[in-house]
């Protein structure tokens, strides 16, 4: 199965593309997609839009997770990053994706094992379960991260209903 | 010149449809997108795109309007009507229609005249401005004042540039 991970931000979004073949997680892909403050807020939506359509053509996952967006106490950065969000989700739903949601601790946990973890713990761990590749940039390691997130539940549901698991990841 | 207004709403999305001629506004059509609370966020967001893309198609008007969003004091109500606006926004761009924002007291005072009035007496003026129509929901109205909006500052924007204009509806 191959997990696409999404961290939505206007500004930027991370992107991060796993498989997983039982407990094996591979890492395929990660990047960023990036808007310009200097244009039009419709136009930045389109290229996030574009440039994640682009993506989930090319690697066609099978699936995908975003982090549920932490609010803001600022109501106007919580309204673009909602804006940003809506668009991001849209993505995988137009290619007929089911797009899950993850709580930020819940990602936490699952990646470093405790749920007040650090960015840079987090960043650390991811990188240290996929080794060998180079991360590049923060806003794709926190997408992988919640593809990690996602890889982990679907092993547990798989576990639950019986098939051969290897040990976790 | 025809004239795309929007009023953005997760559970509602108001539109609505004129010709500008000259100073003559004509009614095309207006109507709401609505999502059901029921189904995943993602499923809505499709929802909410797939309603306005079809609009878009069928009536494939020139330019797009919409409101600026009212920034809730709740937080997790901002970020889901900013989610919903930034898939509203995106609809038009797709189509490579401009989409312009208006402040709603900027609003107010091109439909009523002033930028205190309630809804009631916008969607009382928008009856009135389209005379012989009957709009489909308060929604749709909203989407109505928008589009008349922009259709005011595109009547202005044309008498700078010196071209023949009748009196302004």
């Amino acid at each position: 199965m191959r997990i696409l991970g999404l961290d939505p931000g206007l500004r930027h979004t991370g992107w991060g593309i796993l498989d997983i073949d039982g407990s094996h997680l591979r890492h395929v892909a990660d990047g960023r997609v990036d808007t310009s403050e200097k244009d039009d807020l419709s136009v930045r939506l389109l290229a996030l839009q574009d440039g994640l359509a682009e993506i989930i053509e090319f690697h066609r996952p099978d699936t995908a997770a975003i982090e549920e967006t932490f609010v803001n106490k600022n109501p106007t950065s919580t309204l673009k990053l909602g804006m940003a969000r809506g668009v991001v989700m849209l993505a995988p739903a137009r290619a007929g994706l089911a797009v899950t949601e993850y709580g930020a601790n819940h990602i936490k946990k699952s990646v470093v094992g405790v749920g007040h973890a650090d960015k840079v713990q987090v960043q650390t761990m991811v990188a240290r379960l996929l080794p060998g590749i180079a991360i590049s940039s923060a806003d794709a390691a926190d997408a992988l991260a919640v593809a990690i997130c996602h890889a982990h539940h679907s092993q547990t549901s798989a576990r639950v209903r019986g098939q051969p698991i290897r040990a976790s990841a």
